[in-house]
């Protein structure tokens, strides 16, 4: 608990990680995890060896970053067994769990078959767009052949993401000549073909299984009320947990985005210059699933259940969606413990003795089994 | 040309005319104006009385404010006859016109049929909407009954302003509940209707002859990517020398947006909230026009081409915008002499004295001719 406390009270924003990596990287040395080190983008990464050190490895990661920026107040504040400060939850517990299972091992005299590689890693959460964990699969060799990736995010226990709604995000410019209103009036306006697009995303049909979805979620630009704009924006987001879906909506967007610029340039005068559109990458997250009914799934909900916890699939956006793109087995599970709140300046865990170690009984299982697959 | 640089150098912003209104009034009494009053909305008027005092008036204005914040330097800065500084044609001259005008009658010892009321004005840039002659026109009873209305606006001679380009301005605000974008896939977005509003608009046909012009000028609004937006925005901007055409556009708009907001509610999901609209105004500016056949503006063309200069009648907004939507006869001119940049930083004039001279005879003649109509 002390551990959770001093990780919250060390700030830690979206690229703005590296005093608590420090923090986490002196922890797990003092736990006994071997050759610690932090990488090029600021994840820090323990080893826990295997039996056989041959076998591909297991990664267990949380995530260093929280959704608060710098500057936010992350005094802990304490009500009985519940703690309350902005990240506590998401995800200092889940640090905290990493050096708790490690321990908790030692202690037990548990070897595993296959190395664990422990991560506390870099940008899960929006604008960091999963870079951490990309960064770990794209240059860490024992990440690239790993068997698996389990991350603890979060309080709870017994629900199991298995799913990863993959999304793309874009900042959609439009740009013109621009010009007075009255003065210029009949030449092109971006204004035009950005209404289109939202009007014709909103006209794409999608099913309801697999889920997908669009929201076209930011307007901005234009200069004073009596100028045509230069230039204007539109912010959108696609999301699906299939990779084929996010794909198509995509393109149908583009391709709507571009003959709404086509028919604006064919409508009015274009003298002074054309429109035009980009879209520019906000973020784009990859899809995947695991497969619910066999391997890390699997050992997740029986070791959930033998702890007494309904166990639950879950679809959302984590760390373990980049494992999950790579056809890799990821899930993601919670830190044990009772929380809510997140995302939020009231954001609380509970600390209540029972429950927290009901629920850390949960991820040591899931973890000690899964590297002990060896088939 | 010493009333132009002092005039210039106190300060006078959009709805911060008071002190330049106090030096203005200081400068009519020392001019040996009648009556100087500043008004209940900061308008100073000074009157030279004509021969017979129950003639309704002819009212001559220059306007007070400067498209320039508060805070910009307006140090006069001179270059042989240049002088330089923000608002120093548009409408410090036009001010210090009013001035010069009075004096020249009393020194040729012109007395006029009418009364002329000289008024310098609040509110002729854009926020200000024009408020300072609208007040003059509600509420003063010489205003109401005026023969004519000559307001000196800018450097220059022979444009005269003869259709006033009225304008509806609006802040057009979509609402909805909002919410998570991939939770609540479904419910209504406002930057539907929003889109389709736009693309409605640039959809009404418009008659180049009167000249009726529209622009969807800005869009904002939103809170994040991921968020489906409870409120956007779009600045919408419409103009005609037509009252009529401007009103049609307006009742178009209006129902487009509507239908494109009931169109929503329908399409989605309404149980969190439905999306709807309002329309705040921006800024309202009647339409108008003046004859150009005969009265005010035969007096002007006369004027001018008697000094030597070609006349040319002009559509744009200024304050005589008021009169001609209130059927008094009403013409915009210059105050006389070369000038340019105006609402720029680099705004100019030249205070060469011959050419400042016989713009000053155009003005001269055209007033005292108006004033002396008695028919």
């Amino acid at each position: 608990m002390n551990e959770i406390i001093e990780i919250t009270q060390t700030p830690s924003w979206p690229f703005g990680e590296a005093s608590r990596g420090k923090l986490v990287a002196e922890m797990m040395q003092q736990s006994g995890f071997r050759d610690v080190t932090i990488d090029g983008i600021g994840n820090v990464i323990g080893v826990r060896p295997g039996r056989n050190r041959k076998l591909p490895a297991l990664i267990v990661a949380a995530h260093l970053d929280t959704v608060f920026p710098q500057g936010t107040d992350v005094t802990v504040k304490r009500a009985g067994t519940r703690l309350m400060a902005p990240g506590i939850g998401d995800d200092s517990r889940g640090l905290a769990t990493l050096l708790v299972l490690a321990r908790a091992m030692d202690k037990a005299g548990i070897q595993t078959e296959r190395d664990i590689l422990f991560v506390g890693n870099v940008g899960e959460e929006g604008p960091g767009d999963l870079r951490g964990v990309r960064h770990l699969f794209e240059n860490d060799a024992r990440a690239k052949t790993a068997t698996g990736f389990i991350s603890i995010d979060s309080s709870g226990s017994g629900g199991i993401v298995t799913r990863g709604v993959g999304s793309n995000r874009y900042h959609i410019v439009f740009s013109g000549p621009g010009g007075h209103s009255y003065d210029k009036f009949g030449i092109v306006n971006p204004m035009v073909p950005l209404a289109k697009t939202v009007v014709g995303l909103y006209g794409i049909a999608v099913p309801s299984e697999p889920k997908v979805t669009y929201s076209a979620s930011i307007a901005g630009g234009g200069t004073s009320v009596n100028t045509i704009p230069p230039q204007v924006f539109v912010d959108v987001d696609m999301r699906s947990t299939s990779p084929e879906e996010v794909a198509r909506v995509d393109r149908e967007l583009r391709a709507i985005a571009q003959h709404a610029v086509d028919e604006e340039n064919a409508a009015r005068s274009t003298e002074r210059g054309k429109v035009s559109v980009d879209f520019q990458v906000i973020g784009m997250r990859p899809a995947g699933q695991t497969d619910e009914t066999k391997g890390l799934a699997a050992i997740a909900v029986g070791a959930a259940e033998e702890f007494g916890y309904q166990s639950r699939f879950i679809a959302v956006s984590t760390d373990a969606n980049v494992a999950m793109s790579l056809g890799i087995p990821a899930i993601t599970i919670g830190s044990g413990g009772r929380g809510g709140a997140e995302h939020s300046p009231d954001e609380w865990i509970d600390v209540e003795i029972d429950e927290s170690v009901r629920g850390l009984k949960v991820d040591l299982a899931t973890v000690v089994s899964a590297a002990n697959v060896t088939n």
